[in-house]
């Protein structure tokens, strides 16, 4: 928060200034600091306990006590990111999608390595997104890009996901309406989170994948319209085997940006995230990167390439997936436990199969919204959660749903999940009068 | 370098994409890649031999080998940057100016922490340029930056500099020439690197530096015109006192953005700079950089915490001026002994107090530009220097010179430094044939 005077006269702010406005989150952020004592089921931290001090105390000293490695760590790194580290990261995708590097879509040189793969996310809005574009999303999507787009102007559409991610039939729909409106030239790009979607949870079936893929092919006469698939939490997958990406169906590499993050199944701090993109759309990238920044934090890069090499990554992910597991597992019983029996045909919730989200859908009466009784007396009996309409995006043709809530059971303890929860459906009951 | 076919269909790129160019530095960086024999005055890179490798290994071993502070440091950062680091940056500006903290303008919750400077100049272009709108720099500039500025479609107008900097009277005359155009509304921004001026080393006198702000103000008439202040070599000062920041003088924190960064004077591999913004400037930045990453690295800000409170900053200043002035004299004293007798009306450099950068003056007949003979005999004789023609931002009222070099003197050793000098001088005389 800035605080000062607010001088008379202003600035000679841009378009994309005007367009800014705060993250809705900022209050929740706020109100979690002013208050330490809530349980927040909204924060989209990681987990405290496991972040992976000693490995990184290890691999870090290995670094700096050697002269050489030490000097190309703490100098200046590439717009694009270490070469070493693109390669292993390639390589990394392969393995996850079950295919042997040589037969992977593109190459290490299409990898690029950013500040989070937020910025990677920012980067493409910003390649390819003139005011009065159009992109589409999930209905409901990930609610920190759907922000980062209105900066550039975006008009955004969206398509209805079922419990098997987005509905091809209704994406079809989607373009074929567009296009009849004379629009399609102003399709840029699809947004999905394919594996635990934030805020959903839900994964896009292995069936859907190349049908998206497809449909996005279909539609690209004009240009190439991007198929931006979010895999954020691909690593975090807790329970059976996760689909292949779609990126694996786009064999020539010209359709899909696929984007990973070392925050999620490593640590944040490090700040660092990485896509696989078409060729010319990477050296596009790039020419922009290097106006921002010319290259994200080269000591993190040293850091991750060295944890990949001797399986500090590989060793943290099981870690995690076992820590989150427990956690989900005590969020979903709790669901059960003190919202089984309320209002049964109108309260559901989603069962992931890994990430950091659960999406509890309540009777279309309780307004779950910020300004809405619900979330007051939440916060006065001592929890936290996103509501649910937070992570619908401004599309004009659609209302946005007030009976949705976004739980996240990353950051808090087993025993503060269930205790949320506790809190949140006694919440529940009161504002319902039951 | 990415490399791949380019399919046939484009993607529907933004007019920002459609403005990047690839930097000419990027030619040169390749050329040092493929001939590693190549004595580079070119690269803007920093000393190798003085990394702070062992300060650094003992400080994140601090941090890392302490459960708290290890899960603070890998967690999630704030869009802003960790708190306690921004109150030392803000006490470290004030000391640089011989202000107490009390009496300095703003507050330390007016800075801001980013990737580099680069991402917070890159943030100011952001939030300030419209296409058409005007950027004042001083001519030649910082050409990073004037590339950066390109994307947002600014049109440039420069200044020229004496040895004493921008010329206060010829701010004014473009000012007032502006004004009569009837474009004053579309200047947004004055963009000057006050200390050791990349690219040519000149500092901006003591008694300039109220004047530039007084004509800033004086033409803020239909809203605020930005001084952008980038001061990246403030530390790196060898001789004198380096004159106070024009921020010192903006007593309201009202006009001036002070730029420092922690790459120079401590290590670039942590990629972290901040600035000192009016409290409405600061505010807006952060909204756009919550959707570019929401938060730069958060273990790099840690690290460098450390390294301000425990003196392992200041040391390390120390060390590099005492390296750099050893540096800088060898290019000085290699520059009078090789081509102190070269046509001397037409041949002079600058003597620059503290920063990485000579700027060197030839004949007008000689032609130092990329495609000239001098650059080729230059890169066959082993050394490599940036054609000053790339530090000249395409101002649409003036004509480029090209018989001018940057030379950087911080990555070469003492001896490389005389060396490249003597090879520039032979491949001068050579193309000029005495």
């Amino acid at each position: 928060m800035v605080t000062g005077t607010t001088p008379r006269t202003l600035f000679g702010y841009s378009s994309r200034a005007r367009n800014a406005v705060d993250q809705p989150i900022s209050y929740l952020m706020a109100l979690a600091l002013t208050q330490p004592d809530l349980i927040s089921l909204a924060a989209g931290f990681v987990d405290y306990d496991t972040l992976p001090g000693v490995d990184t105390d290890t691999l870090m000293h290995e670094i700096l006590s050697d002269p050489a490695a030490s000097k190309a760590a703490l100098q200046y790194g590439r717009t694009q990111g270490l070469t070493e580290l693109r390669e292993l990261a390639y390589q990394h995708l392969a393995k996850c999608d079950g295919i042997s590097p040589a037969d992977y879509p593109g190459n290490p040189d299409c990898v690029a390595l950013t500040t989070g793969s937020q910025q990677l996310l920012h980067l493409l809005a910003d390649l390819l997104i003139d005011p009065g574009d159009i992109v589409i999303t999930a209905w409901p999507s990930y609610f920190v890009y759907t922000g980062a787009l209105s900066v550039f102007g975006a008009c955004v559409r969206s398509v209805d996901i079922d419990e098997q991610g987005i509905v091809p039939e209704k994406l079809d729909a989607l373009l074929a309406t567009i296009a009849e409106e004379g629009n399609l030239h102003r399709v840029k790009m699809l947004y999905t989170c394919t594996h635990h979607q934030n805020p959903t949870g839900i994964t896009l079936s292995a069936e859907r994948r190349p049908q998206l893929l497809d449909i996005v092919k279909k539609y690209s006469t004009d240009h190439r319209i991007l198929l931006l698939e979010d895999n954020a939490y691909r690593e975090l997958t807790y329970q059976g085997e996760a689909p292949v990406s779609i990126k694996s169906f786009d064999t020539t590499n010209e359709h899909v940006a696929l984007l990973h993050t070392f925050s999620k199944p490593f640590a944040p701090g490090l700040k660092t995230g990485y896509g696989l993109l078409p060729a010319d759309l990477c050296e596009k990238a790039m020419m922009l990167k290097d106006g921002r920044d010319f290259g994200s934090a080269n000591l993190s890069q040293h850091l991750l390439l060295r944890a990949l090499q001797n399986g500090a990554f590989e060793k943290q992910v099981n870690t995690l997936r076992d820590a989150y597991t427990k956690k989900r597992d005590a969020m979903l019983g709790a669901l059960d436990e003190y919202l089984g029996d309320f209002m049964p045909k109108e309260t559901r919730w989603t069962h992931p199969t890994g990430g950091l989200y659960v999406w509890l859908t309540l009777p279309e009466s309780i307004d779950t919204s910020r300004h809405g009784p619900l979330f007051k007396r939440a916060v006065e009996l001592g929890m936290l959660y996103v509501p649910g309409d937070y992570c619908y995006p401004a599309d004009p043709t659609r209302t946005v749903p007030k009976n949705q809530i976004r739980l996240s059971f990353g950051v808090p303890t087993v025993e503060q999940n269930r205790e949320g929860v506790r809190l949140l459906a006694q919440a529940i009951k009161d504002v319902a009068g039951v």
